[in-house]
Parts: C-alpha cells; sequence; structure tokens
C-alpha cells in the first residue's frame, strides 16, 4: 500500500477546509470545469457506440443512472490544476478522463454480478435489467474500450499508470472475497481492500492529469497523493454509510454489505469493541453469514452503540486531511479550494 | 467483417496440405519452437505472480488444464516465420505471447460464468471448483495483466492491434449472447459471432508476430489473413464437434452448445435441412430452451441425417484453404510446412 502517511501536518488553510463546502462541493466543482464535463460525456456517448445494439443500449442505462462522475473530474481538474492547455486538436484530457470512467462502469458492472446487488445508484442494477451474462460481457467491453483510449492517447507512461491501476483493482476485488466474512481480518488488510479496489483508481485519474500537462514529476506525486487518500476517505465514509444512510441519500440499500459479509470497518470496529454476546451475533451474520430479518436493526444498534460510524470517519478525516496537505504545494486558485471542499464534501456526506 | 474471401485460390503445394500433418501438427508446430514455448510458460507463470494468492493458485488451476496454447504458439511462430531475432534483453515475441494467452484465458474465465459450463479442457472448469466471484475477478486480473505486458512491450501499434482485438473479442461474445435461442439467425451472423470471438485474437495473435519482426506491411496483413481464416476454421470445427466427438477428444460435455441454445452452423443447417416436423423439435429445444434427457441423442441424429456437419467441416475447410493461401508471400520453410500442417489439424480433428 501506498498511501500517503495519514498523519501528515495539514499546513493548508484549515478555515477552507471546514469552510462552506458541503453537499455543493461536487457540484461546484463540475459546474467549474463544465465545459471539460460536457465533452467528456460526449466522449463517453461516442465510444459506447458499437455494431452491436445492446452494448450502447446497456450503456445508455448507465449514462442514464449517472453518478458522480467523480473519477473523470478528478482527472480534468488535475490536468487544470496543473496548467494543462488544451487545443480543438488536443483533449487529452478528456479522453482519459472518459477512460479512467470505462475502467470504473467496467468495474460497477462486474461488481453487480459478483455482489447479485440489485440497486446500484439508486436505480435497479444493470444485471437485474440485463442479466449477469451481459454485464459480465459489456464490462468486459468497457474495460477493453479503456484500452483503446488510452492506446489513441498515445503516452506510453499515461498507460503504464492506468493499466497499473487496473491490476491492482483486480487485485483488491480478489482480496476482498478472500476476506468476506472473516472477522479475523486485521484492519490493515481491510485497508490494503479498499486501497486496491477504489483509491488506485483515484489516484491514477489524478496523476494521469498532471501527466498530459507535463508537469514535474513532483506535481503528479502530489495528485497522486492526493488521489490516493481522496480515494481512501471516500472508500471508508462509503462504507460507514451502509450502516447508516437511509437508501434515498446513498442511492443503494442500506445493510448491502452486511448481507454480502464485507469486511468493513464498521463491522470491524463494532465487533472489536463488542461484549461476548455480540461478537457471537457478528460471527453468526457476518461470520457464518447466517441472517434473518431483524438482525439489520440489531446490526445497525450495534453499530450506533459501539461508536463504530465515528471510528469509521475519524479515520476518513484523517486521510482526507493528508489528501488537501498534498495539494498545498499548488499555489491558491479557485480551482483548488474547489478541490479541497470535495474532499471535505466526501466526509460530511456522512455527518 | 473482414476475414479473407474464402474462395481465394490456393497456389501452395496442396500435397503438403493433404500431407501428414494429423495429430501430430500441433505438437511438431510446438517442438519446433520449444525454447520459445518454454520461455513464453515462464512469462506467463511470472506474471501470474500477486500478492494475493488466490490469484497465482486459480492461475496454476489454468496452467496445468493447460490447454493447446494454439494462439501465443502462432505469435512465436509468426514472429519466426518473418525472422525475428530475438536477444537475450530482447523476448518481444516471448511476452507477447503471453500477453495473448492472457487475453484468451480471461475470456475463457468469464465465458466459464457466463456459460455455466462445467467442464473447460477436460478439468472441472475455474467456476465450478472457485466460484462465479473468483472467474469474473482472476479474469479482470488477467486482462490487466495482458495490458500490463503490451505496456512494457512499449509499441503503440502492438497495442492497438490487441486492445481492438479485445474489443472484438467482447463484442463478438455479447452478439453470440444477443443471438442465442434465435433460430432465424442468418448465417453471415453466425459467422461474424464468431470471428469476434475467436477469429479477431488468433489474427491479432499472427499480426503482432510481423510488427516484432519489423517486416513490411505485407507480411503483417499476410499474417493477420492467416490468422483470421485459422480462427474462422477453428472455432467451425469446434462448433462441429460439439455434436459429434466424444467427450474424451473434445475435452468439454459433447452437447453443451445445445443446452445452452447456442446458435452454431451445425444447428443452423440441420434446421435449415429439417422437415417441419424436425424443425418444430429445433424450435422447441434451441428457440424455447426446454430440453429433456432424450433430446440429445435425436438431436445428434438429425444433425448426422441432415449432413450439418460437413456442411459445417466444408466451410471451415474453405476458411482453412484461405489461411495456407495467405502463406504463399512467405518462401518455403520448415516453420511455413509446420503452419500449413497445423491448419490442416485443426480441420482434419472433425473428420
Amino acid at each position: 500500500m501506498d498511501s500517503a502517511a495519514p498523519d501528515a501536518a495539514v499546513t493548508v488553510d484549515k478555515a477552507v477546509v471546514q469552510g462552506t463546502g458541503g453537499e455543493s462541493a461536487l457540484s461546484a466543482l463540475s459546474a467549474y470545469l463544465e465545459e471539460d464535463m460536457l465533452a467528456c460525456n460526449r466522449a463517453i456517448i461516442a465510444r459506447m457506440e458499437s455494431p452491436v445494439p445492446l452494448i450502447p443500449q446497456l450503456g445508455a442505462h448507465l449514462v442514464a443512472a449517472g453518478g458522480k462522475r467523480l473519477r473523470p473530474l478528478l482527472t480534468l481538474a488535475s490536468a487544470r490544476l496543473c496548467g494543462y492547455q488544451p487545443g480543438p486538436d488536443h483533449q487529452r484530457h478528456v479522453g482519459l478522463a472518459a477512460c479512467v470512467e470505462f475502467i470504473h462502469t467496467a468495474t460497477l458492472l462486474h461488481d453487480d454480478v459478483v455482489d447479485e446487488s440489485t440497486l446500484r445508484r439508486g436505480l435497479a442494477s444493470a444485471n437485474a435489467v440485463f442479466g449477469n451474462k451481459a454485464s459480465v460481457l459489456v464490462g468486459d467491453f468497457l474495460f477493453a474500450r479503456s484500452f483503446q483510449l488510452m492506446t489513441a492517447d498515445g503516452s506510453l507512461k499515461v498507460m503504464a499508470i492506468l493499466s497499473d491501476a487496473s491490476a491492482t483493482i483486480a487485485e483488491g476485488e480478489v482480496l476482498q472475497m478472500v476476506v468476506q466474512n472473516d472477522l479475523t481480518t486485521p484492519v490493515e488488510r481491510y485497508l490494503e481492500v479498499i486501497h486496491g479496489k477504489t483509491a488506485a483508481l483515484f489516484a491514477a485519474a489524478c496523476r494521469v492529469g498532471a501527466v498530459v500537462a507535463e508537469r514535474p514529476d513532483a506535481e503528479e506525486d502530489a495528485l497522486e497523493q492526493f488521489g490516493t487518500n481522496l480515494g481512501m476517505a471516500f472508500q471508508l465514509v462509503d462504507d460507514a454509510l451502509d450502516y447508516a444512510a437511509d437508501q434515498q441519500v446513498l442511492g443503494k440499500t442500506v445493510g448491502d454489505d452486511m448481507r454480502e459479509g464485507k469486511i468493513t470497518l464498521p463491522v470491524l470496529a463494532a465487533y472489536e469493541a463488542g461484549s461476548p454476546e455480540e461478537r457471537v451475533f457478528w460471527e453468526r451474520v457476518i461470520g457464518e453469514g447466517e441472517q434473518t430479518e431483524e438482525d439489520l436493526p440489531h446490526a445497525l444498534n450495534l453499530i450506533a452503540k459501539t461508536g463504530a460510524i465515528n471510528t469509521t470517519i475519524a479515520r476518513a478525516q484523517v486521510y482526507a486531511d493528508a489528501a488537501v496537505e498534498a495539494l498545498s504545494i499548488f499555489p491558491d486558485s479557485e480551482l483548488r479550494r474547489l478541490l479541497i471542499e470535495t474532499v471535505q464534501f466526501t466526509v460530511n456526506r456522512a455527518r
């Protein structure tokens, strides 16, 4: 794991971090990069085309579901933060932002198969509508498409970053499967899982932005650190929300992770802090995967009682602070402020 | 579809084609390229490594299953046919042969999930042993690994060939799923499916061999044509064997395709040539997917009675002839003769 030391001193303006931000931070960042984001959406739709009509059909389903487009936003923002100046015939940041979203969407499609989840982003998941078969194969198509987009970009450096990230994502997903139902999983191992499945792509999305701007290694490294730490914070909060948020807010069913026996920090923390009887409960529902209808409310109670959400959010805040700190080598600007607010928003959505 | 005109005149020595060849052709080619194949196997094992132990474990299962390694063999043979001279520090053909095998293995793993087949290469399929989850995720890992191998090779030309092939494979697999159970599928559409799911990777495997040897476009084109046509012949014969071979020979269960409602030429030919009652039978078992135990022997009878296997093999022979013809621009050599025998072996295994 190459995520930054989470206890790095935060030197940027804390007032900004604690400031306005809130719900609107992501939309403010999107709005600031509106032209780039529109170009990226057009690229996504154009590159979803195929002579096999089911592919754009399923693609349209995913595009309609929308999502936050957080990862492509990070590529676009990183390129702009590094001063990348696109021209009419060179829009490398847009192609790579689309590429990053394709990799992400491919993993979502395969995750739907794997997790048998029926809700994704608040709509019926692709595999519930189109079947497992289509999810696996269209995921493969999007993955291949992402490599065509990298090839079209033509930079070996970019290709190394994104193909390495793709392998790390798959390793993270396999590791997550291996530790499933295993309550003896050390927290460090859980952190490896979320680094692989989430933070690696956040990091790569940011780093390639710096690469297209042809900036010094220090800026590439800083943006990679920013992405890694933001990704870690993001996934920790996501895992907290699975035991806290209501379905409207989260766009997925509360308790999904529990139903799947997924090992996440809220569960590890509640198990660690639990009484012997509580541990027996967790061993049954997570360890053995034997669950009844009443188990979810009881689990939510135990999670609340043991402060497991706070434990998780506190750890997310440490990563968030490190993400903000990583941006300190860049001069103050509106874009940097928006990125800092986005970090804080990521943590605040669970508060 | 860019497969060659199958009626191209065959100008190479027909005696060679009809000659010895037989069962031993593939092993003879393997033996001729033994050093390269050993290096390729070592590369495959080395690049299967991961800090997540399940990945090399599942990899070992696939390596143990062996398979013919036909696709990497094509890359190695193509490079050598074009006079590629590797050195101790440049073994591009080996890395790319491993890359091609990883792409193929990834699609096999995902195919196992999709098709719910329980036998693959005569051993229990990976998903029967490790579960669907592992098959999807390890397939993703191998796919990502293949792109790392391409990136390490460092040629944008190679990357374009292999990433295009990967997208075409996925399109072919999606198209196969779309036409499943549809007996009105035109033969042309079936040919598109097998071009995508099989011939595209054969073609790419051959073409990258020529690219590493830095040969003129005419030789790249010739080897691509060779690969495309060999791939078409190979898949047609595979589809014939599914209604003809015994399980020992084929290493998969006869009737798998029928059970899955897969649209293949033997079925389309038997349906086309069938009586009204026979068509009702096919509409039930393939169209509706309603099958009983007695349906497979009846189907095999109908396939035999209507000459559907011969129809399929005859078409495979046309592609095989075009594959051999494509090699005519290369001077006679032992390697060329072995490749020609491999083509003929591909068709003969169904006779």
